[in-house]
Formats: structure tokens, C-alpha cells, sequence
């Protein structure tokens, strides 16, 4: 279908730790943001937060939001988008960060170019950028892989995996963890790694506690892992 | 090296296309940037135009602005951070978005992590993330290739490599071409590509004529696809 449908989804970023709204996002997203009366979200409560952070322009129960729940099929995609249909603007928000990166946000987007809404993404934070950035390494080409496996063998094995295909691309692997099993991870990472390849460690981005720590794998022994343990963190390898 | 340096390494992104700094920036970032004295940049000429814009606290004329160079050399990134060691703060810039992905400055950052510099990364847009949101596509998973081979075969070969890589990763892949090739690139997608495989292009993002379209590619034959040329974009294709 490509009827143009008068409603719009505005991809909506969220904070990623508290902060204040202003230090990391720009006057339209918030303007925009605070006049929405639909929301399409991942959870309710997180969005919730969101919204009583930024002072809504219509008290909070009076907002629409609707839940997308973990794996929404193609008929609650077209549900959730129902009010766009109507005329209504739509907010898409994650529980952290940049809804469509790393949250179902992405099948209610798909769905929407589907039906003809036009998809509008606003600017905020996105801790893979920011980690990337911070990170100095190859920004030219560069993987996301999500989670690694938890089990030692297989995590070590896929660390030996992505280190060989950096070694062959030139390209940086980006992962990220359960916070409370930072510290395995990261031992596992010192262990596993030949000592010259790079290893990063961004955590608590945008907060007053944010750490960025980025040099060889053999220059991170000796430093205590648990430091990151329960942290929101993303790690950064490349060979 | 890891002695504490007084001065800090601000990542300051840019405007990705003309447009008001509030609409892309937050008011952190605005002040921060407008305060700095000390600028190093991927080019003299873009930098000098967004401080204009920012209005930045002292004439520009008083602002150091250093120009990386392509490929600065450990040396050249140790003289550009001295101001630093000496308790100045520094800004990075790049000519468009955030500095040090796909640009000269990831070197500068490496450097400034080895001379125990605090990496700062400040809140701004990224293209990249603001198509991967819009398209609607796996952010669980995705690789960033920068530009693909210009020749005809070399191109389609590139172009069903990373169809197959998507098939069995399920990832999106993400890349870029040159502004004034966005078509003949099109054109070599829409012919190479399988139907069903999704391909999405966003082209100005952030300016007024910010266009995203997402579809199979099976959808985009008998579309003009010298709509796109001459306009920044980004293409994404997952199988």
C-alpha cells in the first residue's frame, strides 16, 4: 500500500541515564515530544518517566500509550498505528535510547512505511554512537552484534571469532551485556584477546558517573573488572 | 601513558544539513561548543561555518582552529592535544555529524586516550542511527561498510555479498556512496537485489527535504532513482 496517511511517527529518543532533558535533547525534539497525545512504547512505566520529565503540554492521563509488547505480530503493528490513520501524529519511544535500534520499535516502524505513514526520526542520544566515538577506533566500518553467548566456551570462542574478523576487516565489533555480568565479560575479554588488540568500555553515558576507558587488551590487566559491574555498558573490540 | 591532563577532548557533533543548531542540538551541546577556544577539525572552512551559526562566546578570530590533515601521524595528533596539557579544553569537529565516525578524528581520540586526555562525547545527530531508526530494519544487528566498489561488477559482486551476509546473519547493512553516484548505486540495487530483500534510502536528513523510504526491492523497480542524486543519503538492505 501507499496511500499517504495524515498521521505521522515521530521516532522519539529517550534519556539514557537520568539528566537533565536539555543536556542531551534538542529543543524540537523536546517541543515535539511534549505536544504528542498518542504513544506507541516499549513499556509503560519507563515511558511514563519520560514524559513526566519533560512536562507534557496535556496531563499524563490524558496520553495515550499503548504497549507494543515483545514480538507484535503484523495485525497489532497496524492496531498500534490505528490513530495515525486518523489523523493523529504518533510517538514511538524505547524504554532507553533511539526506539528501532535494539527494541521491537522496529516492527512497528516496518509497519508504518507499509501502510504509508511517513516515519519522522527525531535527534537524541545513542549510546552506540557515543561509545564509538569516544572509543577512537574504526568508525569507518563497524559491526553491532547485541549480546555475546553467556557460557565461558562459547563466549570466549566468539571473542577469539570477532577478533579474527577485525583482524581480516579492519573494522570495529560492538557488543553489550546484562549489566551484572559486566565483569565476567570484561575478564573474559583481558583473558581471551591477543594483548595488542583495542578494547573499549563506555558505561553510565550521559551521566555524571560516565566512564570511557579505550586502550590495549594487555594494558587492561591488572585493573579490576568489577568496577563496571551493574553499569550500562558497551564494549568495543578491534583487532 | 595514563597521567591525569587537565583539559578535556569535547566530541562535538555538527549539523548534518543546513538547519537551526536548537532543531539538532541539545542546549548542552550549544553551550559547551559555544564556549570553547580551542578547536581541532577534519576541515578550517565547515568549522568556521557552524561556529558562525552557534555564535560562539568570543569572535571567531580568537578561536585556534587546527585542521587535522587525512592521515595525521602520531606526532601530529600529540602537537594538536598540547593545548590540552597545557589546561585548555579542546572541541573536535568533524565537516558533517559526529566526529571520529568515518573521519580523520578517531586518530585524535586515540591518541588523546593514550596521553590520559578525557574523551568527552557530547550529544548530537548521527546519520546513521537516524536512517537505521527510520527504516525499520534489525538495530539488534548491523554492519556499517562505508562506500561500496564504483565498478559496475565489482559493485553488483559487493552488492550480493552482503544480501547473502544479511540472509545468514538476519543483520541490516549499512552503507554510503558519493553523492553525485546515488542513482547508478540504485539502479545496480533495485537489479541486483531479490525482491523480497528490503532496501531502504535516506536522503537530507534533518533538512527540510529529509526523505526516507522503505520497501522490498521488488517495490522500488519503475522508480525514478534520479530523485536521489546529488543529495546526501544512506542506503540499508537486510535479506
Amino acid at each position: 500500500m501507499s496511500t499517504v496517511v495524515p498521521g505521522r511517527l515521530y521516532l522519539v529518543p529517550t534519556l539514557l541515564a537520568p539528566s537533565a532533558p536539555e543536556d542531551v535533547l534538542p529543543a524540537r525534539t523536546i517541543a515535539i515530544a511534549r505536544g504528542l497525545v498518542h504513544y506507541i512504547v516499549e513499556n509503560a512505566k519507563p515511558a511514563r518517566g519520560f514524559l513526566k520529565a519533560l512536562g507534557p503540554a496535556v496531563p499524563i492521563r490524558n496520553i495515550v500509550i499503548d504497549e507494543i509488547g515483545d514480538t507484535p505480530t503484523p495485525a497489532r503493528c497496524a492496531a498500534l498505528l490505528a490513530p495515525a490513520r486518523d489523523g493523529h501524529d504518533l510517538g514511538l519511544l524505547s524504554d532507553a535510547g533511539c526506539p528501532g535500534i535494539a527494541d521491537p520499535g522496529a516492527l512497528v516502524v516496518a509497519a508504518a512505511h507499509r501502510e504509508g505513514i511517513a516515519v519522522v526520526p527525531l535527534v537524541g542520544p545513542s549510546s552506540l554512537v557515543r561509545a564509538l566515538m569516544a572509543s577512537g577506533m574504526n568508525g569507518q566500518r563497524f559491526t553491532f552484534h547485541g549480546y555475546l553467548p553467556v557460557k565461558p566456551d562459547a563466549r570466549a570462542e566468539a571473542i577469539r571469532r570477532l577478533e579474527a574478523d577485525s583482524q581480516a576487516s579492519g573494522g570495529a565489533q560492538l557488543f553489550i551485556e546484562t549489566p551484572y555480568r559486566n565483569a565476567a565479560l570484561l575478564s573474559a575479554l583481558v583473558a581471551t584477546l591477543k594483548p595488542a588488540t583495542r578494547l573499549a568500555v563506555a558505561a553510565d553515558l550521559t551521566s555524571a558517573s560516565e566512564t570511557i576507558e579505550s586502550r590495549p587488551a594487555g594494558e587492561w590487566r591488572g585493573r579490576d573488572p568489577a568496577r563496571y559491574d551493574k553499569r550500562p555498558a558497551l564494549f568495543i573490540l578491534q583487532a
